[in-house]
Formats: structure tokens, sequence, C-alpha cells
């Protein structure tokens, strides 16, 4: 089973797709990376842009799970603006691929990857690296952020069977 | 030329395409109304349903531009993080249509549709009623918005093609 993990921007939209292991194995990373629009374009231009590589990403790694940050607006508005449809692009393409959509929250991500919901973009960069086994960390954040969005969702998934499970 | 609204939601996207009159003519109306979304459902199963209807009224209505509203956070942060995620896939779809896609804010529509930025939602309906020589004032807010979002267009249209002249 692959799943995308998708960190939604409009200048860096990190994603990760990962393939879950056999019980007990890590998972393994099949693609990481970051797909990037031209600040220098207009908005309009950006987002189709970015919807088209997503749909393209979506349609080349067949997730049957799409991970998607929880956003929250605390921060810079104009960034924030810029997540916010960023991330409604990526939950749209996966709905219309037929993928499971979930989101998670940064504290669930940096709980289950680092154990510690208030881990700073290192340590969780570090922690990808390890799980996964990679050479070095991912770069940029982006890019790290996304493949821990789809370990946390692997790290959730066998509860969410069993809750499942438990109701059916 | 088609001008094609729309006031960015989630749980209702207003959308109003006008056609330009002839010089010193009234705008035409040829369609409004609003697109809807069970709140019951799913964010993603949403978000894919109003891309989709917002990629069909674009099919059917083929409008040369498509007028957003420019959004802000400052309100409720839920309802923020919607009308983000619902522009970026109102604008995405229109840059994909091949429509040119401009933004207006708030204070600009209520500017040029009623002459005074902070006009209120009944003034703007009452005055979209008046320029388009309608029996009743398009119900609800969203579809008059969207319907004074492509009349603000149609105001500064003239502006912008002096403006292109002038560059050329």
């Amino acid at each position: 089973m692959f799943v995308l993990g998708i960190d939604p921007g409009l200048t860096r939209c990190g994603y990760a797709c990962l393939e879950a292991g056999a019980p007990g194995r890590p998972a393994r990373a099949r693609a990481i990376g970051v797909i990037r629009t031209d600040p220098g374009d207009g908005l309009p231009a950006r987002l189709g842009e970015l919807q088209q590589e997503l749909a393209d990403l979506i349609a080349e790694t067949r997730p049957a799970v799409v991970a998607v940050e929880r956003v929250f607006f605390q921060v810079n508005v104009r960034t924030a603006m810029a997540v916010g449809q960023a991330s409604g692009l990526a939950m749209a393409e996966a709905h219309r691929a037929g993928a499971e959509v979930v989101e998670y929250t940064p504290t669930q991500v940096k709980q289950a990857v680092a154990g510690d919901g208030r881990a700073d973009k290192d340590q969780v960069a570090r922690m990808v690296q390890a799980l996964l086994g990679l050479a070095v960390a991912p770069r940029p954040a982006d890019a790290a952020d996304a493949a821990a969005l789809a370990l946390c969702h692997l790290a959730h998934a066998p509860i969410r069977r069993q809750v499942a499970v438990g109701r059916g």
C-alpha cells in the first residue's frame, strides 16, 4: 500500500510517497521531493500549475491514502492563505483520483515520528531519515515534513483499522 | 464578453455570469446562483464536489474573465480556511480553462457597485438588482456578492484596457 504525504504550500509543496513495510518492517520511500511554483508568476497561474503537478504526482504514484497537513492560520496571513489554497487543491485532486484523504495536525505528526509533539524541524528530519533508512535527511524541510505525514499515517493506520473492525 | 464572478465558499459558493452591455448599456445577467456542498460530508469530498461543479460552470459559461473575491483572514478561522480552499479551486479551474483571473477586495467591490466601500450586504444586493434590471435582488447574499464582483470587473475593465493600450 502506498501512502502519499503532502505538506501543502505554494512556493514549495512537499510530497513523499511511502510503501508500507510487512508487519514489523520499516516503510520504504518511493519518491520524496517538492513541487515549486515561481513567486514571480501570478497567483492563478501558480495555483493552476500546482494543481496539474499534484494531479500528475497522484496519477504516477497511485496512492491508496493521501495524508495532508491540517492547516491552521496563526502565523503570517499571506502564507496562511497560500497554504489553505494549496491544501484545498491537494485534497480535491486526491479525492478525484479515488484516494482516501486523511488530515493530521502538525502536533500529531511530530508526536508520531519523534515522540514529542513539540519536536523541531531538524528532529523531525533526522527521525524521518532513521525510520526510512535514508543515507541523508530529506531536504528541504517541506519534503521531510511530507514524509513525516505519511509515516504518521502508517503509525495510525493499524489503530484506524481496528476501530473500523470494531465498528463493523 | 462574459464575466463570471465567484464569491468563494464551501457551504455556499456564489456565482454570477454577466454579459457586458454595449457602451452605455447595462450588463445582462446570464446565470446567478450558488453551489452548495453538504456540511455533513467530509472535507475532501466537499472540495472534490466543489471543484467538479466549478469546472462544469466554467465549461458551460465560457467566461473570458473570472473575477474572484480576494480573501483575507480576519474573522472565523474555520470559515477562513474553507474560503481559502474554495478560492484556490476557483482560480486553478479558471486558469486551467484559459480564462483571465482577476481578484478584487470586498472594499473595491462595494465601492464599484454601491459607491461606498463600507456598504452593507443589503445595499450591495439592491444595487446589483438595480444595475442588472432584475425583478428581485439575488438571494442568498453569496449570489448577490458574486454578481457584484462581476459588475466590479466590468466597471474596472475600461480602465484596465486603457492602461494596457497606454503601456502597449
